[in-house]
């Protein structure tokens, strides 16, 4: 089904900052355009679980006056960006997608929503999360699901759904999203945009409600690798960023994901196709499962760590799948979770040989389309598969190791947007960006 | 009951240095008298597992014809040594007190036992340990239990409870223990001699067969604490070692012990009288608590950790209540260790205020004396108690927290001995040993 085009899609931050600067717009002119656009669409997306109007406003009147003066803070400024409601907005309801939270106003603001202000970026509201972050499907929040633009009948993916549909429909530009195991890269490949998953801590997780503190990334969602890198370098912790990605030989590889996941074999081929003619590699033996318990046992604990008390105090206010998978969480013996902490270098120092003759490795995001909501269990070729497993099963890799990684859009298979991963090494991310624009991406 | 002495009861390894340089005796006769000595008492004791008497009069052989050529490589040269049974010690049979290592040959030595051989020691025996070192009162192993020279009937305390034995009855002058929770300082509490805990890392444990790898600690048991502090310099990771204790004012304070545990008064009156006329420092609120719960929460994830293959294969090898207590062990859920691994470095803030105005804290080692073999539940003074809870209070603190940890022994109740503990900063142990030397121990 074609996609009805919003106030922002095809526009990339470096255009409306031109256009910003020359005069050409305004951040006031563009945040109305925003916030008209969620008022049409959102009723049917359920992007946001809150849009600040009057907030948006000011700040728009403040960037504004700044650009007047001369003053111009750099690609944010002036820009419509949403923020995925898991991460701490000083004054603005934060939710998390709970009942648990349903009211609660935080005092400060998170590390990177301070750092989008400082750059000068316009917050008109907070997407829809999966609740706590705590599911990939995007599809159980305490304000619903949010709704993939491609079709509102399947799934945005998750947990950052709300994010990757709002910029996929045009509502904004760009935002933030968090990537647990894949919160970030697999609703921005599910609705058809880009999405930016940093290093472990290259953008500080100060003030992001947590999932699993060892996994946690703040990450970005926009139109297209480009502006990730433009967004990720107003946000690193390390304000030098990254390198500018110069055209040139970057050595890709091709990963087969058969050893993560047997996926879609058509949503395997659109993301080989943009990969192109590239060497591939094969994951060496054992690696695939000890990332997969290593991902699972830690998360587990973690997790339901988090939510030890409201579990036992107040478990009526979940809902009721986080519940039962909460619960279920909270049962993994220690003694796994020595195994899967002690595993963690091992598994690091395996994957470490991936990248021995090459930058960048080159895989899909998710390798299945969008569901549609509320599935759990489907088909494959006759072959059953369980629907969190697939979603999560090219991404969470990425988490345990700390690698950086960004999915790009590839194309579609039966009109439902396909991601192409690209992964590298910490310092490497130039090359990651230097390869996705080799691709056009 | 009165202690009948074993040839080095009251020798320490100065003195037994000067007589082996003077030619007033020699390793191959103080090898014959500890073997001797050994095949006389240990029957009653049973502090060995195994005597290596072949092994032990070929080292002794070598150290003469070292010191006959002018070689001395420091005060373990030459000295009969005993080696608890969970350290590796290559071509001598090593069990971890159990039937799953009946006949476990090692290839190689633990490095503190590669130490022990480079400094010239003769290692006579491997000393009894509770099974794998799981348990304070060392009267659990496949070898049967170790006795208390004090009283047969009584435990030796554990889990080094076999080399605590040996050098209480004067069979050798020196043993190396291992110490996760006390497992150094509790026997050598009970069994009337000395025993040092360093600080965390500080004798690596490469080759000790793991208890719980965050806790676990080698250290010695000797007659004195002098002899602990020459042991500890000749195994220790920094040959520097530690600066020779000088007289002088060392701030030790009295660390009230119930904040711990409310033990026997009478214990708790003898070891306050050693430490002498000292201020009185109490323990932070919560800190007790918090050190108490991550002590057990990681300390039976990790061991569950060590032991699950054992544990789903071949239970029946396991002694009854060991097996028992591993299999609870096993079920303590991931999210408390989660806890428990971030309350670390917080209880370890907390804790550094005690040494605010003091460098050692001085407390009961054991806030009991030994109880009867194989007793679990007991009184004082009309309260039930439970003895390894009572056991392992004073002395699993410090391990939680890293610190070096030293006990002398202080006197007795009704013939039974009572441990003094001195605990400092790394880095301080000179002052640690200044003040046990202070007080004649």
């Amino acid at each position: 089904m074609p996609l009805s085009p919003g106030p922002f899609t095809g526009r990339t931050l470096t255009e409306l900052a031109r256009d910003l600067r020359a005069g050409l717009t305004s951040a006031a002119e563009l945040t109305e355009r925003a916030l008209d656009a969620i008022a049409e669409r959102d009723p049917e997306l359920n992007a946001f679980v809150t849009v600040d109007a009057d907030g948006a406003r000011a700040a728009a009147r403040a960037a504004d006056a700044e650009l007047a003066a001369g003053t111009w803070h750099g690609p944010l400024h002036g820009v419509p960006v949403a923020v995925k409601d898991l991460i701490m907005t000083a004054g603005l309801r934060t939710t998390a997608g709970s009942r648990h939270f349903a009211e609660h106003v935080p005092d400060s603001d998170a590390t990177c929503v301070a750092r989008l202000r400082r750059g000068g970026a316009v917050i008109v509201g907070k997407t829809t999360t999966h609740e706590f972050a705590y599911g990939p499907t995007g599809d159980r929040s305490a304000n619903g699901p949010s709704r993939n633009p491609h079709d509102p009948a399947r799934m945005s993916g998750g947990s950052s759904g709300g994010s990757a549909a709002a910029v996929a429909a045009g509502l904004v530009p760009l935002a933030l999203g968090t990537d647990t195991g894949g919160s970030v890269r697999i609703p921005a490949a599910l609705c058809g945009v880009a999405g930016f998953k940093p290093a472990y801590g290259a953008i500080s997780a100060a003030g992001v409600f947590p999932l699993s503190l060892s996994f946690d990334h703040v990450g970005v969602l926009a139109g297209d690798a480009r502006d990730c890198l433009l967004a990720y370098r107003a946000l690193a912790d390390d304000p030098s960023g990254v390198a500018d990605p110069v055209p040139g030989d970057v050595r890709v590889a091709w990963l087969d994901p058969a050893g993560f996941f047997a996926g879609d074999p058509r949503v395997v081929d659109v993301a080989r196709q943009l990969a192109g003619d590239v060497p591939e590699v094969r994951l060496p033996d054992g690696l695939a499962d000890g990332l997969r318990e290593t991902y699972t046992v830690i998360q587990s604990c973690e997790t339901s760590a988090v939510h030890a008390e409201r579990l036992t105090g107040a478990p009526e206010l979940f809902d009721a799948e986080v519940l039962e998978r909460l619960s279920a969480a909270a049962l993994t013996p220690g003694w796994r979770l020595v195994r899967a902490m002690n595993a963690r270098p091992v598994l690091a120092a395996l994957a470490d040989a991936l990248f021995d003759r090459h930058d960048v490795l080159a895989l899909p995001t998710v390798p299945i389309t969008a569901p549609p909501l509320g599935l759990r269990e489907s088909e494959l070729d006759g072959r059953p598969i369980a629907v969190r497993a697939a979603l999560l099963s090219l991404t969470s890799p990425w988490n345990v190791l700390k690698l950086p990684a960004l999915t790009v859009p590839a194309g579609t298979v039966d009109g439902l947007p396909v991601g192409l991963q690209f992964v590298c090494r910490p310092g490497d991310e130039h090359l990651l960006f230097a390869a996705a624009a080799a691709r056009g991406a």
